[in-house]
């Protein structure tokens, strides 16, 4: 997975810096290629984030889930390279990612990372 | 966002004082405008709060809501500034806001904050 | 609210006192009137409890639910009353209901009161 | 209600012009004002058609709907009326329009009206 | 059941007398008494009807349902009675009312009556 | 399958007999014998009749169908004895009857039957 | 797909000849094998019929359903091929078959096949 | 209650002693009948239980079960004394009953009782 | 849209000519891009037909379905499109392809078209 | 239960070893024989682990489900052998196997195992 596509991600100034509060938000439309047979793979994204001084900018957002659309990924690695990639770009109080993967062979996989900010805890 | 809307809010005394109890707000017919492309937006509110002297009068609630169909608001801003306002006009002993905007770009996006008075735990 | 529906509670002898067991009661039929408008309110309540030495007897909880069809009632106020009532009749362990009214203006509302004895908790 | 917002319909031509086929549409998101009280009203609209020679732009029939926001409207005649500006822009073989409107005063209310071309009948 | 509640009903002109369309209603809160036992009795109704002339205005239709709310009402009776009622006052081309009643001795009953006005077919 | 049975169903007149109207009954707590291994039974049974000049009784129907609890019963046999014995009981115009029987050895079954009257057809 | 399996299904007489009475049968438990790949196939059946003088035995029909399971079979030919056996052991006046086949690579695949015997029709 | 039932019950080694790990048991169809009018009352019991030495064998708790089906029973103490029976055939780490009965009188009953074996604690 | 895809799709002899049966596949992995803006477009594709001598092969078809995922298409075009190919490989009794694409702008659109065969009629 | 089957299992390395990630399967389709009976069982299995240095690989765990197709097995013995087995396998930080048996004898069961790697706590 190349890194060009990380600098697609804008962001903007938390609206509310001193309060620890939440955004969820679900992307059923994420797709990107499977690297062994290059069919594509189908997922809803759900991230949860308590933001620190920045926030995702939601259209940057839209265009970074596209990037993945013509790239091989394994489930397992993108969905921790997904919030690689967000972490870095924001670094967030709290961040987790749930990818919920297409049926295949009868299988269905759902991979869960987060990331807790050195330091912080829930107040 | 302008704040004459606040004084719309009216209250009530609290009738079971000595009691932490849960007063549990659904409102699905939130509406606002995006302020980056004047279209309209849409939420439902969840409000759940435990009130201390005072309880919110539910048809000024429904009033200061519809005071926002002709505001732009950003869907973080909004949800953190309906907090405030309702924790300035009665001063409650815990109270949550989850505002769950309908779908744009493919994108689902949820805002969650809180608030808890200080020197108030659980009982 | 007049006591007189007080006094249609019955109570039966709790048949395992010896453990702390849940008794959850769900009573879709609520329905009481709007001190303001007259007009009829309706709400599912959950009641759930754990009792100590008496059980309240389901037809006369049936009558007692009844009575309130011709009273005036607010939300906040009628949830903690009926906690109340109960609470005095049979002395349980631990008590909740949960009122859950009617939209009304496009408004939906929970009330949650609970009740847990003087120097039980849970084993 | 003004007619100028008709004009922001836009079409496109039929690009299967030799089979009847039906277009679905469901917009969610209908907002408009109760002509006596001021009050907001919510529909869900529900748009089925057959269309002839040409089609509703989508973009355009979402500017069309958000016209509808700051106008007073009676159930039964903004039903109506939308079909009657539909069909008299693209002129379709067949069109059906629900409109599902929210809760108010305990009572839900749909209007369903239709609309067959002279001369046409299913194949 | 006194027919002192019929004069409640009020009614509008049909804004679109030419076209043969539907209003559906929705009324979850209908309440009754029942006659043998004086006990609570709740029902859904479903009341779809094609004008004529004349709309059932939605606010005296409230009231009208709620006159029943102390009057005894034998199931198949009532359902009967309302559409009785409701064709006498604004004689539509078409009316169907369905009443679902809540559980009673662990049976659910359903009773469903229409009206077909004299000389109208659908179209 | 004895018929004693049969004299517990009581009836009442048609509240409305110049109109064909109908009447839904669903009962969730059908229960009998399998005749081979003895082993309880459980089924839905639906019910829909149009009433001629007399109606089910409630009450009566509960206890009738109580009356299978202790008996062998096959699911096409006993669906079609229920049909029999209603319509010997109150002949009407049109009634149908379905069992919905609980899963066994991995298999569902439902069986329907309907009775017509001679000389009626749907108005 | 050998015959063998045809002589385990069983009968017994139909009680009401006289009726066109429907028996429903849902089975979960269908499995097969992919006659290219070997790999388990699995699918729910639906089986509708109008008996004439016989009727399928359950339990015989579980283990007529079982001998598929170490079989080679394609969705639309083993469909056709139930139907078929089901139609020569009873020679029913209907009978419909759906079978719904859990999803493989991305595919879900329906097969429905039905028979009417010569000279019925539904009454 | 007769005890003769307990006999009913038979059981298994536990396969796996070394670890705590649940089984869960969902039973759709228990009967039994009201003590004080006679009628058949219905329930679906939950049962969660860790094993210690000795698990319950399924078929012989389904006739156990089975066994209720002519017996008067109290909720409140039906449901505690086949927690006792169970735990005192299999002395399980951890056992929870929930009983969840059908509709009378407007009103659901859900009782639930759990036991923890003196000495053990989740791992 | 090119046309070389066309050849992607395989057929198979149908194993029952003698008999109208119907084919049902749904797949919910349809992705094109929008011709205007290039974004991906995602949809749900319903197909039912009822083959004459050929049937759709399945693995064919899904690649032939990949094809679209680089390509531009309108939501009316490319509906009709596909049913077109299908049509011209198989030439079946019956054909309807239904798409259900994800909201865009707050709007659901739904395209149907259907084929029959000149001289086929349902059986 | 033999052995070999084992030997199929595939892994292969955590593409971020330094995370604690969990990976949900579902597998629908898991089926084996009643060891008394000989009978076809159905379930589904809900497998979560946190990987420690190894993942399992998808492909390889369908084949491995595969083989219990014909082996007799009692439930909660397979339960924890599926466990044993891909715990060996992979050694992970944390591993969860909830079964869920179709019904039999109208009662489900659930079995639900889990094994936390020594020395490991949730981070």
């Amino acid at each position: 997975m190349t890194d060009s596509t990380f600098d697609i991600l804008d962001t903007f100034p938390n609206p509310k810096i001193k309060r620890d509060f939440t955004i969820n938000i679900e992307i059923p439309e994420f797709s990107c290629l499977c690297p062994k047979t290059g069919q594509p793979d189908f997922a809803v994204l759900e991230i949860d984030y308590i933001p620190d001084e920045l926030c995702i900018e939601l259209k940057s957002l839209k265009l970074y889930i596209w990037s993945y659309r013509d790239q091989g990924a394994f489930h397992e690695a993108v969905t921790n390279k997904i919030l690689d990639d967000l972490v870095a770009k924001i670094s967030p109080r709290f961040m987790s990612i749930e990818a919920k993967f297409n049926v295949r062979g009868g299988i269905y996989t759902n991979v869960t990372a987060e990331y807790i900010k050195e330091g912080w805890s829930p107040s």
